[in-house]
């Protein structure tokens, strides 16, 4: 079974919209135990979309292709479509039903002349749109199918998972076991030439090993394979790679930390500058964060430093405002204004203004205030402004689960 | 010119790691007046390399690879690239210069065994990686170049942009003048067929129109042109279209409300709960935005609401947190509180849970205060969590907008 994504969109080529529709098809797709073998992104132009799909179709059993289906003229999908089965565009009835009822449901006036959401290529069958107006198309031969679906992530995601049959498109395959091994404070060399290199040699005639550097210093390994691996767990805790090791699972560092905390039933809350609400913002992705995180004051400024977490003017002064003594203070302040039971303090450069020689770009100090548990450390990360403001986030993260695992 | 980008790499296919090099090259390009032509997203597969690869040197004349440079078994790109080429991977003695000077630069030891990030096929130049570890390659035949640098971001960007002579490699373009028009709650429809029909018809002889429908309901044109064409900024802002345009300009909407709070010396405060603290961390990924923006008290809880930001008892039992009750007295908590000119409150139900029949998951109320205006609204989108909490801060930063425009 081989099966390819083709994004059409000038917008996506362009880089003016990130695409959403890859990743999580691939995602999607591995709950089927299927995967996504090419993705390729094109621009709105007959040429290239014929080329592409001639090349698809001979080598690919599914093809799904996202956008091009809108009302404006540079949404030529279905045109091109048509050309290269040398079929007509035509009224579809059953396109036209689906197109009314999609209006209807938006609240919104049908005039058939303003789009030909209705006209679809002869031989292709009109698939219901539960979000948006413009149907999906799907075409199948006795060697592949083709799945047509608007690009706006939200329509896309909806036909791909409420109108194809895609069950019947995929082979059942036996399923896989697999196991995540995420790590920090660790590179890819070091995991597979030193530390981790007798474990994973003795794993690897039975697994498929496959390693991510994450962009935060840490490396994910996730070990694939066709026999029960759960065992393999207790292997890596007491192998030399066990203190590089955060997590055995799939969660996502703010999904962890709002697991672990909301089982251990402690209370989270931030004082924020440099990271300008972001650690908030992961934090409360998490559905159901509510339960353990309270909240962050985020003080961009000194007066709101000083005012609503208490920080000291002579702190400030004596060890200036990116400083572990200033983080410290920021985290008591939160502590204590927020009432919960542990509380982060970030304050650093996130740039590209402000570096100095002795505080560059890209130093934070994160501070970290519990009862039984305080510290603050001034730490140096490299990146440009969004980056940095991961950075920053994704280690004060880090210590805080530190102190929820050890509480 | 025909220029694609090929990525190779399991984690971007397995939608694992979202890729970040193909919208900045896009970018990247564009201010050299180039564009990418083609995208290819595919594993770390040799036959899938090679057949890629094979199809790219046919129709384009720049091809850059991204990814498989790194130091474990998965990284095959040097090896594919060899064996496509029928060289042999040695050791390159200017490669290995580089290497040892990348890991003095990361105060690393280099063990020659443990990589082979010195060793590069026949015929290949390696190029300076002033980031990571693995040098860069570069390929020149009459009819293409190749470029290939790791896939890790910033090492990507630093290659492409400090290594390369670009310039040599992209034919001279002529400028082609842009204008973007940004619009809010009008479709895609209604801009082509209704509103702007009359406009549009007149300027379609000598532009280009593109239409970028955005997930927030908005739609951006950009239209495009070999002729100046700043005057068609009066020509839009006098057709029916002007109550629609929020912007004409490439400003994000947080860049364009920092420029305008920072030029009216107004200073911006939040007090979110729904949104997390990502409205926050919007306005602070905008440099320079200390200069406007103070803080924002995320009250996640309800004793934060009440102890920080002030809101009522009464009020949260009359109305419920989620109301535009609760929100005004959030934007005026925050107004107080942090000392702003202007202050906003978001509250809703960013979901799954937490839904009622009267206020489904996708309610926000959105207060505002300020000396002279006070508003509050409570509106219904439509989404999961993470799409919720952005279509929640978008809404809550066009309302900011407008009380800046007219402040």
């Amino acid at each position: 079974m081989h099966i390819e994504l083709i994004i059409i969109g000038n917008e996506i080529i362009s880089g003016d919209t990130p695409d959403a529709n890859g990743p999580w098809l691939s995602q999607y797709l591995e709950t089927w135990n299927a995967k996504l073998d090419q993705i390729s992104i094109i621009p709105d132009q007959p040429g290239v979309i014929l080329n592409t799909l001639s090349q698809s179709i001979n080598r690919s059993n599914l093809i799904i292709i996202s956008g091009g289906l809108g009302p404006t003229d540079d949404d030529i999908t279905k045109k091109t479509l048509a050309g290269f089965f040398h079929k007509d565009l035509k009224i579809n009835p059953v396109a036209q039903e689906l197109v009314k009822s999609h209006y209807v449901r938006l609240k919104r006036q049908w005039v058939p002349e303003h789009n030909f959401y209705h006209m679809i290529p002869e031989g292709f069958e009109p698939l219901s749109n539960n979000i948006g107006l413009a149907p999906g198309l799907f075409f199948q031969t006795a060697t592949y199918s083709i799945i047509v679906a608007p690009g706006v992530p939200l329509e896309f995601q909806s036909i791909i998972k409420e109108t194809i049959p895609l069950k019947n498109l995929i082979d059942a395959q036996p399923p896989l076991y697999q196991l995540q091994i995420r790590t920090k404070n660790i590179t890819e060399e070091m995991i597979f030439n030193e530390v981790g290199i007798e474990l994973l040699k003795k794993i690897r005639p039975f697994t498929e090993i496959c390693s991510y550097p994450r962009s935060f210093g840490g490396v994910d390994l996730v070990i694939k394979s066709q026999q029960d691996i759960q065992t393999l767990k207790e292997d890596f805790l007491n192998s030399p790679l066990k203190q590089y090791i955060w997590q055995i699972g799939n969660l996502s560092l703010p999904e962890l930390i709002i697991q672990m905390s909301t089982s251990k039933k402690i209370k989270l809350g931030l004082a924020e500058s440099c990271t300008g609400g972001l650690i908030s913002s992961l934090l409360t992705d998490v559905s159901g964060s509510s339960a353990c995180y309270m909240g962050s004051i985020v003080a961009y400024s000194y007066e709101i430093k000083m005012d609503l977490l208490g920080v000291k003017q002579a702190t400030l002064d004596s060890y200036g405002a990116v400083s572990k003594e200033t983080a410290w203070e920021m985290a008591k302040g939160a502590f204590e204004k927020l009432k919960v039971d542990i509380a982060i303090g970030t304050t650093g450069i996130a740039g590209p203004m402000g570096g100095t020689k002795e505080k560059p770009v890209g130093t934070i100090g994160i501070g970290l205030f519990s009862k039984n548990y305080s510290h603050s450390d001034l730490l140096v990360f490299r990146g440009n402004r969004i980056e940095l403001k991961k950075r920053f986030s994704q280690a004060a993260l880090h210590k805080l689960l530190e102190v929820i695992k050890t509480s």
